[in-house]
């Protein structure tokens, strides 16, 4: 990750954060340059990784999922690099992230709202966790607000 | 949100949780229909609130700031909605989160880098929280996984 974030840069991200599927010429149009300008600033922060993701946020309840964070504190002797290679491929975890702090791994399910088989899916994603010192199970009722910049 | 989600409306929305930039001609070609149904059945999605958002997903680290969840329990009588309403207004806090189980409210805070800037928004944004039984500060050090759906 050599390149320098730029303000325009900056700017291009604030308002994908707003909506993503702004076309180039309309990101040009806004920031008052042009769409091969924009289109190169994109892909350059797309391959460097500053853009990890063009996603949807949903309204998981309309969808009829229940949405499950799992914050997980495990004991300092765990490996979390390998742990998180582990959960990787389990298609039930939707989001991993590492931390520090509170808890030493945030994990999110998308799991059915049929209360006897997400507590079967939650126990298959935390029997793969060896070491868990604490766990937070947090059911996300409603997203209120969600700007990612 | 009378309308019934549809076989191809999880289609649309599990090929956008993948790459939110794809245009109406782009997932009309990959799901075999016109881009005209793709638009139609976009437009109810966003407009029964099924998609809150299309956003993007930064490394934050990338980009100069630090990526901080606050799992947040409150005392059983605070009324949660009236702090939500107050929240939302905080452009410190970038997710909210109503939520049942180990907290009742997730949020996060993109701060600085600077830990003493960092210490003092997280300060301001809990002094606004009345009842807080438990609090549990998470730095998230990477998003290793962000699928949607």
């Amino acid at each position: 990750m050599s390149d320098k974030i730029t303000a325009v840069d900056l700017r291009i991200l604030k308002l994908l954060a707003k909506n993503a599927r702004l076309t180039y010429k309309e990101l040009a149009e806004l920031l008052g340059t042009t769409r091969q300008r924009i289109s190169r600033r994109m892909n350059r922060l797309e391959q460097n990784g500053v853009i990890l993701k063009y996603t949807v946020i949903p309204n998981y309840d309309a969808l009829g999922y229940i949405h499950v964070i799992l914050g997980v504190t495990v004991r300092p002797d765990v490996d979390v690099g390998e742990l998180i290679a582990t959960l990787k491929e389990d298609e039930n975890v939707k989001i991993i992230q590492r931390a520090l702090g509170s808890h030493n791994l945030v994990l999110h399910i998308i799991g059915p709202k049929d209360m006897r088989e997400l507590e079967k899916i939650i126990a298959e994603v935390t029997k793969k966790i060896p070491g868990i010192e604490h766990l937070d199970i947090t059911f996300v009722t409603e997203t209120v607000k969600f700007e990612a910049l």
